[in-house]
């Protein structure tokens, strides 16, 4: 019997989110279990999270004022996204609003020059890379580790964009002059002959505790996250130690609070079995499994995390969970689309993000958990092109 | 990367909840991960699942107009509870509203007369009963089935509200006169010497469908429930097959559609091991484990029921999960209670209302999932009480 409710005497904590994708969206399940009031601040009223979160507050995420006035009915803001410039989070922080993750922390997923030049002092495992400017500077580079040579935007890259693979001189030029269209500095990575992807997720608390999620194997194709396989087959008993290792130093050294996922090159080789490819400090595509998978989801674990709040030890419920992402195709009316894809495969979690369907635009998710990785993979994909139909991407 | 979203270009179905305590909240979680638009009409902005829900309608559910200017913009109407007036919901369904459940099944769950003359017609097993209306017909009862008699109004009672237990003669007229006080048709039960309370649950779509949720043991104190243990701990065979078969009967004769609670007395006795004790048609109390504890929680397959979509697998994902409500008592700030209780307990799951705190009301629950039920339970109250505090009710 559901008796009516009033609101609380005392106010509940209020978490501040900036930007309104589909990572703030998934917060708003576990903030309403915990009692947490969750605000939004995004540009427009039909963004995937603004659907869903009733405290919403109109305007550009990227004035200060904006965020000012958006911040003081906060007591903690966190973020979808990395593209909040990093002077308006230092001035607020100055102002003594409880950015998390921080400015200084956050800068290391926002600049992959920062981030290159930090994990060298740390000593930890990553591809050879240099700051470039010139095609001289590129050719150096490979004359020292090889073609080919992988050309990246230090700033505003995902998903693929901002990243170019460059096979001899030539392409050097030509892309050069693409990267430089977007007027941010750039850098040079050696291209890594990998054997797979991994990622590697922990939550950490502002007083210094972490939970480490399991790490799992993430299967992209061009840049974009396609599936995800928790945990990562496989993994031998080594390899898991230096992931563990890698993404638990990242997270102290690098003072991050909430979540934060590494994404990993799997080299096969002994001496240094994995590289670290990319961070990124919010719940991240690597770990939408733990929704249906883990004994805690990952956004969950964020909003306790940036509330300074005990976080919830990590484990599967399953022998393996698999994620394959709806990346927008041929249909549009997706719920509709699900419920026939139930039809045959019933026990398919389905998350949708309400949004339009675009050639490629990441539009949902589905999660299978059972005891076998390869026939989950199977069954997931098969539902997930019964969802979005043949790609025309 | 999460990429900013504009709303589908297709509309995605809506679902119109009218009520709005903690079982319409609990309906956001799952409706915004399957892309469902939820609706919701209650009487209060601070209601408990107006704070978590966008699209809220401010009126009162029991006024037929408000209801129908309400349901022209959904797709199906459903409910956080049973007090819409049954003559309203026939003129919705005459003007050709999808209500789900529909009036002729939830005229069962609202009127404790018609519920049980209808088992007696299914051969369903249940207490002796008979409607009354003077002392001397309670005692006519009593005469036949003996004392106690329960005296109860055949609508509007809940949590205990509404029931009286007569020990003899003086308090039968004692409690009538109470009873009357309602102005509503009163009816006499046997009273049941029974050896615990369980419930079962089931979901049932239009096209027939069902998929059962295990039994669970349901612990009450004065009417009220406070602990739940899931599945129910050594439910012999044949029970347990009674218990499915009493609530899937129910379903299908009743027509119900969403989620059905049927509350039943285990006798311990092996010829007719169970008795109905009462119905609710929709998400339930007894259910709130499997939000944590299921391959599928209660409030996803009520949503999934009313749209006529197929129902998910219902399995465990444990040995044992136990549910303990958290019923209103000293402290008032609940979500900093909870960071302290889970210093000891990082794996509990909470869940908070966002209501007032009132000594005995429920404002939240907690769950925890592992091997054993005694250890889970003892643990589970730790919990509850550490974040409620010591009870004045």
């Amino acid at each position: 019997m559901a008796a009516h409710g009033d609101s609380p005497s005392v106010r509940p904590p209020v978490v501040g989110v900036v930007g309104g994708g589909q990572l703030a969206r998934m917060m708003a399940a576990p903030a309403a279990a915990l009692g947490i009031t969750l605000r939004l601040l995004t540009g427009s009223a039909t963004d995937s999270a603004a659907q869903v979160i009733a405290e919403l507050t109109l305007g550009d995420e990227r004035d200060l004022e904006t965020l000012r006035r958006f911040a003081s009915g906060c007591d903690v803001l966190t973020f979808d996204h990395e593209h909040v410039p990093g002077e308006h989070l230092l001035a607020l922080e100055a102002a003594g609003v409880a950015v998390r993750p921080g400015a200084a922390a956050l800068l290391h997923a926002q600049d992959k020059i920062v981030l290159r030049q930090r994990l060298d002092c740390l000593g930890l495992p990553q591809p050879a890379w240099r700051a470039v400017d010139t095609p001289e500077q590129v050719e150096q580079f490979a004359a020292e580790h090889g073609w080919p040579v992988v050309l990246k935007t230090a700033r505003g890259g995902y998903d693929g964009k901002g990243v170019w693979r460059l096979d001899d001189a030539q392409q050097a030029r030509e892309g050069l002059r693409q990267a430089q269209a977007s007027a941010v500095p750039l850098l040079a990575e050696a291209h890594v002959a990998f054997r797979r992807e991994l990622a590697a997720q922990v939550a950490r608390r502002p007083n210094g505790q972490i939970e480490v999620f399991p790490a799992v194997e993430t299967v992209q194709k061009n840049g974009i996250c396609h599936q995800v396989l928790a945990p990562a087959p496989q993994l031998d008993e080594p390899c898991a130690q230096a992931i563990a290792t890698v993404a638990t130093t990242v997270a102290h050294k690098l003072g991050v609070v909430g979540m934060l996922a590494v994404e990993l090159f799997d080299t096969g080789n002994p001496s240094q079995p994995v590289l670290v490819n990319e961070l990124a400090m919010r719940p991240h595509n690597s770990g939408h499994w733990s929704i249906d998978g883990a004994s805690v989801s990952q956004f969950e674990q964020h909003l306790r995390a940036v509330l300074d709040w005990p976080l919830a030890p990590v484990h599967t419920l399953h022998p393996a969970a698999v994620m394959v992402n709806l990346l927008g195709a041929q249909h549009q009316d997706l719920p509709a689309r699900a419920a026939l894809a139930w039809q045959r495969e019933p026990s398919a979690h389905l998350h949708l993000y309400g949004k339009s369907v675009k050639p490629g635009r990441k539009v949902g998710h589905v999660t299978l958990c059972g005891d076998e990785v390869t026939q989950l993979r199977s069954r997931c994909q098969d539902v997930a092109a019964a969802i979005i139909g043949a790609s025309s991407a």
